[in-house]
């Protein structure tokens, strides 16, 4: 991107993800916090699945943050389905999706229970969120780059609806409560995605040397042990609970059965696991996403 | 108690709790484990809200474990709502409720999010409960005894349909996940239970000397600050995140607002709290148990 006009804060996408849906509360009565913040740009503010958190769930009728891609919002679908429709209006509002977007940047704001701290999921190899993440990588302690490149008009996620995309996952947090700590850091750090935008519209960030971070890089999911009826009959190795980035050896213990029996990581390289434990997808059957990790210069 | 009859080893009772659903589903494939622990009393397994458990959800209809009370026993009330129907069915079969039920003994499975290791509740001062759970807060690491004293007819919790009851929390356990050092020492908790259970038809636990124990009373509930909407207006104070049976003093930070500012706990006693930040109880308003420390000999 070479200037950034529009960017949305969004909280909320999946309602019982509290940081980004008080973020919001809270910047909504004091627009001063963010107004100043990138003021060659337009900020907005957008509490995404309104429905979804009224009942503190994660969704309503279907996980929101799977509902944007091109066929999904081009599927006439279910008028009952509650975030079909909000995808649809969201898409209509702040779209299209694809070249002609009105959005620049999204920063959607989500909780995982995982231990994975301030997680910058990168999805497309765009120079300004990956510059940003850099520098914020060695601002902030705890704060880590994941790349999780998506062909956008097949992503599903919100945050592919604009030309870029951060999506901060903030963890561990149990959902349907907030922890004061991650949400002042949380905070911390979408104010400096505004500030740094602000640098990258008036050519100072382009400037800056690059930094040295470490990437990981999607490489795939793995799933709970099951049974032959399909439930679960193994569970992530106590060593692995709270192990997220840590690396992972074909052969290392893995997940361990109800009886105590160890299991060991079946795979053939070294990976290093994220989103370990994560309630929310154990419906998606992920016990955990496996990544690569790289030294890179961004 | 003179002698244990019947025991009920339950879970599931909010059915996003998966440590009891995974214990009864293992003890139901392999029923040696269980069986031969107290073979002086019938041992039955019962998952008590299974529609719950299918929607990974607390409850369906309302919350199971507040539907126990003999007012609502007696009530009509709504046929549609599950819980009521289920809480009925519960009481016919293992009731009823009142000196005439058909169990003495209850040992029910939850899970909760604060960092409370394993929190043995007890709700009357039964001598069973009492000196078994004496022996194992020696036994084992990590456990506690909380005393929530309760009428036994207006309780609305399953296990006062029994004589006696405990009910297991443990934790810290995100809902809808499983953790395996957790189930571990549960399962071993339980078994024991049983097996003091059989110590005590025999005669043999009440010769044992008391053991000295701290015992964490039930003081009240407090919620979290809130605007005049209703809404919270600060969150547990970063210092309490985790810090479970630690104490608290008058005029000691408790709450943070959402700007940072720390609010003092306006109580008059120092008083020990417990279920901080558990995610299903900021529907109840209800932030964190206090309770009052004591010195035991049970």
């Amino acid at each position: 991107m070479s200037s950034i006009q529009t960017i949305i804060v969004s909280g909320g996408t999946h309602g019982n993800e509290l940081t980004g849906i008080k973020l919001l509360e809270k910047w909504s009565k004091h627009p001063e916090l963010y107004t100043n913040r990138c003021p060659s740009a337009h900020v907005e503010l957008v509490h995404t699945n309104i429905a979804a958190s009224r009942l503190c769930r994660r969704y309503a009728d279907q996980d929101l943050n799977r509902s944007f891609s091109e066929t999904l919002l081009s599927f006439v679908g279910d008028p009952e389905n509650y975030e079909m429709r909000r995808a649809k209006e969201l898409n209509a509002k702040f779209g299209p999706k694809g070249p002609k977007t009105k959005t620049d940047l999204i920063l959607d704001v989500h909780n995982t229970e995982a231990k994975m701290g301030f997680c910058l999921i990168i999805s497309a190899h765009d120079p300004f969120t990956m510059r940003a993440s850099a520098e914020l990588v060695h601002e902030f302690p705890d704060t880590h780059i994941y790349y999780q490149p998506e062909e956008r008009s097949l992503s599903p996620y919100f945050g592919t609806l604009a030309k870029a995309d951060i999506c901060l996952e903030v963890g561990p947090q149990s959902h349907g409560t907030i922890h004061a700590d991650l949400f002042e850091q949380a905070e911390r750090i979408v104010i400096r995605y505004l500030e740094l935008a602000q640098e990258w519209n008036r050519g100072i960030l382009q400037q800056k040397k690059k930094k040295s971070v470490d990437v990981y890089t999607q490489y795939k999911d793995i799933d709970y042990p099951r049974d032959e009826a399909g439930d679960i009959n193994a569970m992530i190795h106590p060593y692995w609970q709270d192990r997220d980035y840590s690396a992972l050896n074909p052969g290392d213990p893995l997940f361990r059965t109800f009886d105590g029996e160890s299991l060991p990581y079946k795979g053939t390289r070294k990976v290093w696991p994220i989103f370990i434990n994560e309630a929310a997808y154990y419906e998606k059957k992920i016990a955990m996403s496996l990544t690569l990790k790289t030294r890179e210069e961004w």
